[in-house]
């Protein structure tokens, strides 16, 4: 029996274009029997610009705030190079030997200009990716800013309603993308290696400041030294952040995620440290404020969505641009051209 | 005769609360013949949520787009301690002396969340407050997200049209501020002193990454050869930011904002660098990407301002705010209720 296979009499009236759809309700009962299909197809939902797909959307959002579960959500941040797809594999397949189910969600807001996905590639993690206790999703799309950000927060709330009770949500170190991924783990591991540069070069001091915990990787072979004199400068880096009183020290890790040494202690410094969080109230009230920027992030976006699917604003932006472009219109005016074609239409 | 009056019978109706209005048209006239009144006047043309008022800015930036100039903007960014006044007092008398009228912007993002202003005062340059050749502007507030940047763009637009061609916009050098002015100026001086803890402390990576030039102060007493060491290591430090090929590395400068020594230095510095980009056409290039920013800011800008002088909508937020706090809500649920009555508006 195929219990990934969705069950073609739960479709509902497909799209102009042919993608059969199905209601929230029955996508949702299927999502909490453990349904990979039905998992993938929730996250998939058409991101919609008109208001019957949003409400399907929020229906899905709404059954799925019914089981909200005791998941904890981790960040694994670091350049290219760093071992990422290396360590979530170990990573992963440690908390699923203890009684977890694990999904690993890839965000890259590049790709919202570039369009391509560079991350989660599920060819990277061989072992994890046919494991039956996790779910591999690489990094959605979206010509919108904003719309990576939206897509990852609702695929951790499916995913959490799957059962999926550990989620590993991996970014690449290039920039901005750590804030995002920031406001919305639990606990975010800065990856590095021995060797990447000094510290100014390997880590970027604010990823640094946002970081929960530090792994230098690939201490293994010969480069175990190297890897402990590396795990030092950062230490001492990092006791030049300021820290809230009464605050630890973030700690700094060595290990491999080759030979998986390390892994487990990186495990316990996490578990402990949510553990702690959950009794002092402070996970709770990081998740609430991650809450709040979550509806002001998705107000924005949804207005985005909006003017995008304008045609008549879409046509006028272009034509404003290009006035800008040869000096025939200034910004201000321009915009407020554009503003009041939007207002226009709420008089 | 004092030519900063503005006479009485260029008033238009005053509006509700008493204030006096003047035409745009007007006040262009009197700000381009040097009337600092009317320059202070344009710059405060109420912040409008109403298109009547946009009207005005509107026309005002289109009159001022006949008069381009031939400006430069500079950005002077540093910690708080670095001696920014000094230096901005300083370079400002400098280029007056040098036929040049100066205008001091400052802009403090923060003000947006604190409603306070912490820079642009005036008693901190006398000399420069006191100067006919300059004009010196303390951070708008703004209670909008975006306002402070707008204000700005449109204050450097407003400035330039009154005659001022060297625009120094002074920032405080504490986090996502810089980013704001460096979308803004021709050229970024990242100001440090000696002894303000090592690279990593005294200086983000990522504020060295987009300056054109550092200048290390204090360089006066028996401070000279501390400065000399700091500039060497962030010399150092600076060749491991990647350049993009046939880049000159970024001048490291000292000198002393109290003695005026290096002023001339870095006033050349800066001079040669705009030359040369004038000359290749980068000048042009950046201010039009500029440009382009500025339109996509203030669209986000106008939206967000509607949204706010709507009383449902934010009747509504609150509403929702609270239900998300105490868990009757999702935010995906929470933001498509807030946008079906933004759009519900426009049907």
């Amino acid at each position: 029996m195929n219990d990934d296979r969705l069950d073609p009499s739960s479709r509902i009236p497909g799209t102009a274009t042919g993608n059969p759809r199905f209601s929230p309700d029955d996508l949702f009962k299927k999502l909490i029997n453990g349904n990979r299909g039905a998992l993938g197809r929730a996250i998939t939902l058409p991101e919609s610009r008109n208001l019957d797909d949003i409400s399907s959307k929020r229906r899905l959002m709404d059954l799925c705030r019914t089981r909200p579960g005791q998941s904890v959500r981790i960040g694994i941040t670091g350049m290219p190079g760093a071992g990422k797809s290396t360590l979530i594999e170990r990573l992963g397949l440690y908390v699923i030997a203890r009684s977890h189910r694990v999904a690993v969600l890839a965000v890259d807001p590049t790709s919202e200009l570039s369009g391509g996905s560079i991350l989660g590639d599920k060819t990277r993690m061989e072992k994890l990716a046919t494991n039956p206790g996790a779910f591999i999703r690489p990094s959605p799309n979206s010509g919108i800013l904003g719309g990576v950000t939206e897509m990852t927060r609702e695929t951790i709330i499916l995913c959490e309603a799957a059962g999926y009770d550990v989620l590993l949500i991996e970014t690449v170190g290039v920039g901005q993308a750590e804030f995002g991924v920031h406001a919305m783990v639990d606990y975010l591991i800065l990856l590095t290696i021995a060797g990447a540069g000094d510290d100014l070069q390997g880590i970027k001091r604010g990823i640094m400041e946002m970081a929960d915990a530090v792994f230098v990787n690939k201490s293994d072979g010969d480069r175990t030294t190297a890897t402990r004199h590396a795990a030092a400068d950062i230490r001492s880096a990092l006791k030049m952040i300021p820290r809230r009183p009464g605050e630890q020290p973030i700690p700094v890790l060595t290990g491999s995620a080759l030979t998986g040494q390390g892994i487990e202690s990186l495990w316990v410094t996490a578990s402990k440290y949510l553990e702690a969080e959950r009794a002092t109230g402070k996970f709770g009230q990081r998740r609430q404020t991650q809450r709040t920027a979550w509806f002001e992030d998705a107000v924005q976006y949804h207005i985005r969505m909006m003017l995008a699917a304008d045609q008549k604003l879409t046509d006028l932006r272009k034509e404003l641009l290009k006035d800008l472009d040869s000096g025939r219109i200034d910004p201000v005016s321009a915009a407020s051209r554009f503003v009041e074609e939007i207002s226009g239409k709420s008089h």
